[in-house]
C-alpha cells in the first residue's frame, strides 16, 4: 500500500538549479493520498481542543481548508505582505537572500484561542516561525505545527521546537 | 440565523481606491460560516460524479481543499505563472490593465475526468475562463463552476454561461 511519501514527486532544479523540489500536488490530486494525508496530519490531535486552523500561503491553504472542514472549525490564512484586505499585523523573517513579511488580519484570532498551524513543507522553518509569532501576538495558543514533509537537514524542526512548538510531520527527505 | 453573505466583510479601497473588496476571510474564520459555505457550494452536485476538485489560486485553495476532502476526491491547483514545479500548460487571460497567465500541471487531469472548479469570487470571469480552458485542454469535463460571491455587474457569470458552464454562486453584491 502506498504511503504519503510515495505520492510525493520530486522535481529537479525547481525553483532554481540544485534544488530537489518535493511536489505535493501529486499527493493532493490522488483521492486516497489526499484523504490519508489529512487523516494523518490530524492523528496527534484527537480529543484535543482546536478552535481554528491556520494555513500558511499558499499550499497550506489546501491542507488547512480540508483540516478546518474536517474539524468543523474556522480557517485563518497567513499571507504574504499586501494580500490581506483588512487591518493586519506583520512579521518579517529571513530568507536565503534577504527578507520577507507574513501578515494576518489583526482580528483573525482571539486571545486564548487554540490553533493548529499547517503547511505542506518544513524547510528552514522561517515562514512558520513568522506564523507562530503572528498567532502569539494575537494571544492565541498554538496546539501544534503540522507538515506533510520535513527537510531535517535544513533545521526547521529544531528551530520550531526551540520555540516550544510541538511539530508533527508525515515524512522526511534528505538534503535541501 | 446568519447567512453566508452576512459573514462576508466589505473593505473599502482595497486593493486600490474605489474598490469595495468583499472579504471572505471573516466567513472562513467562523466555524459555522465556513461549514455552511462548503455545504451550500456542494448542494447542486449531490449524486453527481465528480473526480477532482480544481481550485484557483489562492482563496480557491481553501475552499477547494475542503470540498475535495468532503467529496473524498483529489484536489488540483491552478496557479499563477511560475508557481507549479512540474511540466505545465499555460493560458493567458486579460486583466483590467494588461494580461496574466494561469497554469496547470500537464498531467494533473486525465481525459474524461469530471471536475468541479471552485473559487471565492466571480468578477469578470477572466481567471475562471483561463481555468476552464486549461481543464478542457487536458480533456476533462467540467461539471460546474462554484463561487461564494458573484459580482453580477462585472459580467463573469454571463461570460462563463456563454462558454456552456453551469455556474453556482451563494450570494451576490452590486457594483465592482
Amino acid at each position: 500500500m502506498k504511503t504519503v511519501k510515495d505520492y510525493i514527486r520530486t522535481i529537479a532544479d525547481f525553483p532554481h538549479e540544485g534544488i530537489m523540489f518535493r511536489d505535493v500536488t501529486t499527493l493532493f490530486a490522488d483521492a486516497r493520498g489526499f484523504r490519508m494525508a489529512i487523516d494523518q496530519l490530524l492523528n496527534p490531535y484527537a480529543g484535543m481542543r482546536i478552535d481554528k486552523v491556520v494555513g500558511l500561503e499558499a499550499r497550506g491553504f489546501i491542507l488547512g481548508g480540508a483540516i478546518a472542514h474536517q474539524l468543523s472549525v474556522g480557517f485563518v490564512p497567513i499571507r504574504k505582505k499586501g494580500k490581506l484586505p483588512g487591518a493586519v499585523i506583520s512579521q518579517a523573517y529571513t530568507l536565503e537572500y534577504g527578507e520577507a513579511v507574513m501578515e494576518v488580519h489583526d482580528d483573525a484570532l482571539q486571545a486564548g484561542e487554540k490553533v493548529l498551524i499547517v503547511d505542506d513543507l518544513l524547510a528552514t522553518g522561517g515562514t512558520c516561525e513568522a506564523g507562530i509569532r503572528l498567532c502569539e501576538r494575537l494571544g492565541a495558543e498554538i496546539v501544534g505545527c503540522a507538515f506533510v514533509i520535513d527537510l531535517p537537514d535544513l533545521g526547521g524542526r529544531a528551530l520550531l521546537e526551540k520555540l516550544g512548538m510541538k511539530v508533527h510531520v508525515l515524512c522526511d527527505f534528505e538534503g535541501a
